[in-house]
């Protein structure tokens, strides 16, 4: 047996991948032991999700082979899905086997947040991975084929999208951008559908400059999108769902979009945790455990400028990745670690094809170039990852 | 109100078209009205609708608009569903109207026939209508999607196809093309996936020459697909079928192709039929009603050679529909009415790309031969009524 310390990255997200090439890099020749474990051979694009849910592109351009982005003589990789951390005894159990680790990045991804609406997990489907967003494009298609053979079920053609945050804005954007193709490949009027965004908050997009969130609802709303802003939804049935004000909206297709919360398994491994999430030191270590790193959804970040805690978002993740790996190489060197801090490189929502809004530092952008900079982030994360060639073979650059 | 006298042809498939296109043609300036009546507002090609439901080939390549069809300053077209025909009013009770005749075509199509299988009707899709098979279409990209979220509903990729007749045939064909592509689109193993051709009778294709029934059973087994032949469905479930052996196959995806049956609506009218078909006299009249004509699978003529009904076919209707519009002219005319004589130009039924069988006179074909005559036979259709644009446009030349 090697005595060279062994390296576990659970999850191949945004900070997980980041984290095994930054590895990959600063590493030498037989200084440690590095394990990615992924529950699919591909790293998906979350923040892409919402076109293939809609049918809007295909899923090929929202995931690429875990053996693109990593060298697999540097790293191994296994395919397989966590089911515990063991802290006391420095292991990980798989689904299909144990790892032993010294050091353990936690990327696993959050998991969806209901806050206990009633029937949500049972009807509602959730923009969460290649295969959930598979079965919302297939489920919508299927209700426009099955409208057309019974056309007394108008709630086929309802469509509720819960939540008004980024995920819901952008995936009711694409929808709204689909419904007319389906409607012409089915015969149907367009005049039928219906699309309900549905928000308890009082403004979509929260924390969103108002400006921009009015010229978002704007746009959506002539793409035929009917908000309801303020409105909580008391309950998720099969026939669609019921709102706080006792009004009913039937539809076949709800999708929850309303919330993301850490993953269970952490605060099961006995990690201090607050909805799943951990507020981790300034070098990213679960507090108490300086050998174990979370990045992305799992850990809490301050924002120091109002003390509250950053949005989990891909950005967040891809910064932190590179942070930890270092970090875990000065670990095993004995030298000082280094301090992160998030820098918001500007944020951007797509409102479907052509359209978007998005502040970059103090500037903000509606409209044609908005859109153009979504391309830009999406495409950047390409060539980060994987250079020209993935960004050539999998960015939008038209 | 002109005297002038009425024809309604009911159904716009191949006997109604035919009928429709030979009228506008025959008929002088106001000698008579003509009112074609359908369901939807085109027609579509029944024997190509097992390529749409399998996703082989899109819908609009099985159909085309009535308007292209035939004349409108020559012919009314109404889009609406017939209700009843009453004889004794001369009227058909349409769902939105009444319309008033003095001949009547009546090719509205046949019926399902499950021959009281339990459950057929409820849990089977047909291949009946261009809705009908998009809905198999979608629900079968919705079982792989469905799947590949949880793997352990192995029955997903479970496909039971009832019937080894000639849609049973041509729909497995199709279908076992379809696999592979399904595969690699949803990331699913394809040794995973099932298809069961069931049949109750001792051999596929009943009727066909037996060497080319073996052809295409080898071609369709090397293709993947299990041949269950002499062995009836006693139930069809949501979970699958059982078999009269008792055997369970649990299937997602049920098609029943086993049988087609004249239409209630014909016996409800008072007209005698046999399972809803009508033994048509000579000049393709209904017995004892010398002003109605029925074409298609509703009608029943023998052939003589056998003294058994010839089985109701597309070619059937095609020849039949010019025949009735003669006759109905020379009714009109007080001239004497033609006698209708099928003749069998030959039969091919396709096993998918670049495979069929066939038949043509005393010459049997296989293979490749075989599959262009296929199209050779699709390609006349669209010649025929719709000229070379439109045989340019939706044929098939490749």
């Amino acid at each position: 047996m090697s005595n060279i310390p062994k390296i576990v990255i659970l999850g191949a997200g945004y900070g997980g991948i980041m984290a095994a090439q930054r590895l990959q890099k600063e590493l030498n020749y037989n200084e440690a032991d590095v394990t990615l474990v992924s529950k699919h051979d591909y790293h998906y694009f979350t923040t892409h999700l919402h076109m293939p849910a809609a049918g809007t592109d295909a899923i090929d351009n929202a995931r690429v082979s875990i053996s693109k982005l990593v060298d697999e003589f540097k790293i191994d990789t296994v395919k397989s899905t966590v089911q515990e951390i063991r802290i006391e005894d420095k292991k990980v159990i798989l689904e299909d086997g144990t790892l032993s680790y010294d050091y353990l990045v936690i990327g696993v991804g959050g998991e969806v947040e209901t806050f206990g609406i009633p029937g949500m997990t049972e009807n509602a489907f959730f923009i969460r991975s290649i295969n959930s967003v598979r079965v919302i494009c297939e489920h919508i298609e299927h209700q426009f084929a099955l409208y057309k053979q019974d056309e007394t079920r108008a709630d086929r053609l309802n469509f509720v999208v819960g939540g008004a945050g980024f995920t819901g804005i952008e995936f009711v954007g694409e929808l709204s951008d689909r419904i007319p193709q389906l409607c012409k490949q089915f015969d149907v009027d367009p005049s039928l559908v219906n699309i309900y965004n549905i928000e308890a908050a009082p403004t979509a997009l929260p924390g969103f400059d108002p400006a921009l969130v009015e010229y978002a609802m704007n746009v959506l709303k002539k793409k035929g999108v009917t908000f309801k802003l303020a409105t909580a939804i008391k309950e998720c049935t099969p026939e669609g769902v019921l709102l706080a004000t006792d009004e009913e909206i039937k539809a076949a297709t709800v999708v929850w979009t309303g919330g993301v919360r850490g993953n269970s398994m952490i605060e099961k491994a006995g990690i201090e945790a607050m909805r799943g999430r951990v507020k981790v030191d300034e070098h990213l270590r679960a507090p108490g455990h300086d050998n174990i790193f979370i990045v992305g959804d799992n850990s809490l970040v301050i924002n120091p400028e109002i003390d509250r805690p950053y949005p989990p978002t891909a950005q967040m993740a891809m910064q932190q990745g590179p942070v930890v790996a270092s970090n875990i190489v000065a670990s095993i060197r004995n030298q000082p670690l280094k301090k992160f801090t998030y820098e918001n490189k500007g944020t951007v929502a797509s409102l479907g094809k052509g359209q978007a809004i998005g502040v970059v530092g103090k500037t903000k952008l509606t409209g044609f170039w908005a859109a153009q900079l979504k391309k830009v982030i999406d495409i950047r994360w390409l060539f980060i990852i994987g250079g020209f060639s993935l960004a050539f073979k999998k960015g939008k650059f038209f």
